[in-house]
């Protein structure tokens, strides 16, 4: 019996290393449609959303299940019902990613507002988080964890910096371009929404490793390290 | 040890209850402070969502010793695990009227912009869907959750029409108002994703009676109708 679930555990968590992946590419693809403006990239991603979905309802399924056979406790007890909130913030992650799919569509058509500012910059930083924060999840590394959650002021503070450039530059001077610079705002509020899951995957990790609550305690963190 | 357990899973009702109804406020005096420009009142939403924040991490810490304490099955289990979404979707909704409220700081100082437009109407709507959500939790009410699940068209629609009219008509009209109307824009979209929110919630109200799963299946539920 217990050979048997913890091969179920070890399913799970390819399971969930395979959704992560495809997030990934999720966000990768909808960040290159913006760069090289392509409607048609755009479309890929809003279509293939839907494997990610389903994705996160067999997870759920198998979750319940091995709650029901199997009747966890402690450790495997925490790692299945953090298995279950993780895969729901994959999910809206990979939302994220059709949202930035949408504002290409809105805009692609359209000429190039000059710079993307540090949207591929916030782009790359949200990437680099959910692959991180996947990987947290399967080594069951707190200090990546720890990691992840100290970069979110990262995001924010580049979410701001592309804010505020769109809105004193275009939004602000611009009545004809300020369509678009709405638009990338958006982006860059997206992708700093991307950023924002990946904490709370990185708060599950934690709490699923040491049982010990770092959600809405961030102070405590930052002194402990 | 049944009768016990069943007092804690009433005790659970009541303090999701509990918790909407903070939610609730939490939204309403967001707006309120949008309506009347209160730096004020904006700043007590935001002081006051610790105070929900601490609630998630209680409700998920009860849940957890429910599910190790007597290892529940069928509908209590479902119960208990769809608490933890729930829980976590009220967490981010209260975030979302947080964010309103800082909308209303960055512009309270600044002179009003002529009208709402249809902000207070998607305001109006995103409350009641959050007070139907809670209600069909605790009275597991499944064709309550259906109703608001069909609502979620509704909201999407009067964001869109929201945001359309402060991109004609502000954005890509008068430069000088241009950043005020970006703060609206990202209000109404605030409150549309409240209201997405619900919609999870009764999805996982419908699970949680029927064991069915009807997220990411909105069709489903249209041709049932």
């Amino acid at each position: 019996m217990q050979r048997h679930f913890d091969e179920e555990l070890a399913d799970l968590n390819k399971e969930i290393l395979r959704m992560g992946g495809l997030t990934e590419e999720s966000i990768l693809r909808s960040v290159e449609a913006l760069k090289v403006r392509s409607a048609d990239q755009a479309r890929q991603v809003i279509t293939e959303d839907k494997q990610i979905d389903e994705m996160e309802l067999a997870i759920d399924e198998k979750c319940l299940d091995l709650l029901a056979l199997h009747q966890p406790m402690a450790i495997d007890l925490r790692f299945i019902t953090m298995t279950m909130k993780i895969c729901t913030d994959l999910e809206r992650i990979a939302d994220l990613a059709v949202d930035i799919a949408q504002r290409v569509l809105e805009i692609a058509d359209k000429p190039q507002l000059k710079p993307l500012i540090d949207i591929p910059k916030l782009a790359t930083l949200a990437q680099s988080m959910v692959k991180e924060a996947i990987d947290a999840f399967v080594r069951r590394d707190v200090e990546l964890a720890k990691k992840i959650i100290l970069r979110d002021t990262e995001a924010d503070n580049l979410r701001n910096l592309v804010q505020s450039e769109l809105i004193s530059d275009y939004i602000a001077k611009d009545s004809a371009t300020a369509p678009r610079a709405v638009a990338l705002l958006l982006v860059a509020r997206h992708l700093e929404r991307i950023c924002d899951h990946t904490t709370n995957i990185a708060e599950d990790v934690i709490f699923m490793v040491e049982g010990k609550v770092v959600k809405h305690h961030l102070d405590t963190l930052k002194e402990s390290k």
